[in-house]
């Protein structure tokens, strides 16, 4: 395979801040999806039973990559790669690797900057459809799903909660800690889910209950799509780990603490986690966010990690400053019309383990990772309590709540909160890189 | 849809001991496929890249379901099954409910029997081949891998190794504990895999290494497929968990007692487990199994399990005398001629949790199972120490070597061995459901 090596971190010409689109909507004050971003998804219109294809966001449209595979603007690899994306998922695109998604991507780019000729913009305008004419869809048939632990300060917030003697455990600055998540409750932005029941253990009780989850939480992370995957028993090298992720989206893992505390030891997270998990619909690409890498921060500025787990590359550039915020609306408060309420603001350059780090780590022993396959980083809460990236730690534990404007109070999350992640990344001399969001109404238990 | 309620436990034509089939080797003494068990794989012949399909094992023989759909022998709802079989994983079929299998299941009984016509079985001949002189595969597409912890002694014998002072955690006689496996790496039988490494903390040492795995250990367990799945948010209740169980397998849950070790606080076993898991190719269905079933056999006596958890008729029926073994052969002991040397020996009557209780509370909280979904029981180690189904346990956390025919010893699993597990149930008046086998061998580590 013909890997560009380090494109995910080499600056070319679709990074210039000066670049714009004719698509006049990629310019708007505050726009996630200027022409330096172009992250993939799928869609269809609204109310059609159309196929999903894939599409790039642009502004306020959505390039259909079928349309343009049969528009004749496209040659070579950016071609190949369009008709792969022209699938209702993602997956065999997403399996063609780096130099395809940045031929594509790059294609794309040539085609929307304001430089093209006029006669390609006549060409590529039937492409577009608005966005508020689609419907977004699960960008990959996710094969596996795993979620790792990479905040520290989670860790800690979490550790205190369940194991007050004993918060961060000695293996967490050694090991990428993950687990196994559910696949198929994996939904996209915009569907709802059940407040799960279960069995919990109330407090000062001697025997379990069947409840309805009363601590319904989410966790504020990122979601990572794998590009192309490996075989069984060979690891990836954290050197070429980049070069098997195909992006990142946002991704909220709700988890129902109650169910949690009483069903977790010794196996870990199961039904407290697996009744829903949402993802934004767009996913950017690692050479968007090139201009957002940063040195890893640890607080404990450890450096000597194990060498399957090191390299100089990986400490000063493993990490990316995106913003993230979680924030809700109840019922009442979208009924007076009031805004989203955030409660948290965070960065992914607090993780302690980076992506890079991730993938080594998830392979190391052999496993085999699958195009499409979902990595979740992990409740990215910062250094301080309003970094908290879930209302288990905002709240302390459900002992201080929150207030809503309108006076309504939260420890967690009531039946008709709306929940709604949005990340971004801006900076001085770059373009800013937006991830859309990824929203979820919670509905009542059966 | 229409499904035989209690199916799964009721006794027909097709358990006749006394039915035999024109396939001889059906009669065969000890044969695992006579006419009465019909399981279900996929396969193709060997050397050959035709695709794989739907079959059936009788006696050394494979009837092939797509050649059978084509035959013009069927009709009705066991040709629609039929077809759906001729996939090249069943994933369709399993999704098509208990009334196609037992269509299809009853309708290959009659064409296989000896009473069928002449005509008949000169038709049908054409499309057996011969086991030997096929390829197995997965019979599945599989989404998502739960492994349960459903037997009570190993749950207590593992506990005493990781936790001294705690083995049995409160939970265990409430909760079905259950989390999430790898689904990228489950292999059919007869596939080795390389010895994992990863990260241990070696005894008094203070930092961790990185080392080829030192204690390689199996899990004995049955894995479930998933026929047709529930929506997500709509549970599966214990009265029809049942029908929406495909079949049962043999598998072997690789297990790397020293990386999980160090990496399973607080979430739970990762790269210990996620480097293979080996499933036998042909799955039984509970309706083959149905003269097996038996009363569940609780060393504790406990009746009061939560609701959603409870019925009688689980209680009475829920639980299956399947026969187990576990064995190996050491790269010496195959030079020399030597058999398979069996370490234990054990029955998946006594699990504390039922097949129909992991399926309801799996998806109480509205977690949505999917066909072709695999469940494993978790390890089925019985009362005594010889009915131990790993080798962490039969050898007392590796203190105990265990000596093999020629004078070997071992504790843990040295590259080159090849691991054999079996399964079969057999009581008078009824006919031996066999299992086949599910084997692997243990290559170097990369």
């Amino acid at each position: 395979m013909s890997q560009p090596m380090g494109y995910s971190t080499t600056l070319n010409h679709t990074h210039d801040p000066a670049a714009t689109s004719w698509v006049a909507s990629a310019q708007a004050p505050g726009a996630d999806f200027p022409i330096q971003n172009l992250p993939w998804g799928v869609f269809r219109p609204t109310g059609s039973d159309e196929a999903f294809r894939g599409g790039v966001a642009i502004g306020d449209q959505v390039l259909d990559l079928s349309a343009l595979a049969r528009s004749g603007l496209l040659s070579g690899l950016a071609q190949q790669s369009a008709l792969a994306a022209s699938e209702p998922t993602l997956n065999t695109f997403m399996g063609m690797g780096p130099a395809a998604w940045q031929a594509l991507r790059h294609a794309v780019f040539d085609l929307l900057v304001s430089t093209a000729s006029s006669a390609v913009q006549q060409q590529v305008q039937p492409c577009l459809q608005a966005q508020g004419a689609v419907t977004l869809g699960l960008p990959a048939r996710i094969g596996d799903y795993t979620d790792f632990y990479t905040s520290i300060y989670h860790a800690t917030n979490i550790g205190k909660l369940f194991r007050p003697d004993n918060p961060l455990l000695p293996n967490y600055t050694w090991v990428p800690i993950g687990y196994h998540g559910r696949a198929s409750s994996v939904q996209v932005s915009g569907h709802g889910f059940k407040r799960p029941s279960g069995q919990v253990m109330p407090p000062g009780a001697t025997e379990p209950v069947f409840s309805a989850c009363k601590r319904l939480d989410w966790e504020l992370e990122l979601g990572v799509f794998v590009g192309t995957g490996n075989a069984l028993g060979d690891p990836i090298a954290l050197g070429n780990a980049e070069d098997h992720v195909f992006g990142l989206c946002l991704l909220n893992d709700w988890s129902a603490r109650d169910i949690q505390g009483w069903e977790y030891q010794p196996l870990g997270p199961f039904l407290s986690k697996n009744f829903a998990t949402t993802v934004s619909p767009w996913v950017v690409s690692l050479e968007a966010l090139a201009p957002y890498r940063t040195a890893m921060q640890r607080p404990d500025g450890k450096t000597n990690d194990l060498a399957y787990l090191h390299s100089e590359h990986n400490a000063q550039q493993g990490a990316l400053d995106v913003q993230l915020t979680m924030g809700l609306t109840s019922a009442a408060m979208r009924a007076a019309g009031t805004a989203v309420h955030n409660v948290c603001q965070t960065s992914y350059r607090h993780a302690y383990w980076t992506l890079a780090q991730m993938v080594a780590h998830h392979t190391v022993n052999g496993c085999n990772l699958q195009p499409g396959d979902l990595l979740g980083t992990g409740t990215l809460s910062g250094p301080t309590l309003d970094q908290a990236g879930a209302l288990i730690e905002l709240t302390e534990g459900g002992k201080v709540p929150l207030t809503l404007p309108g006076g309504e109070q939260r420890t967690f999350l009531q039946d008709g909160d709306e929940v709604t992640m949005r990340g971004w990344c801006e900076k001085p001399g770059a373009a800013r890189i937006g991830f859309g969001e990824c929203k979820a109404l919670v509905l009542p238990a059966t």
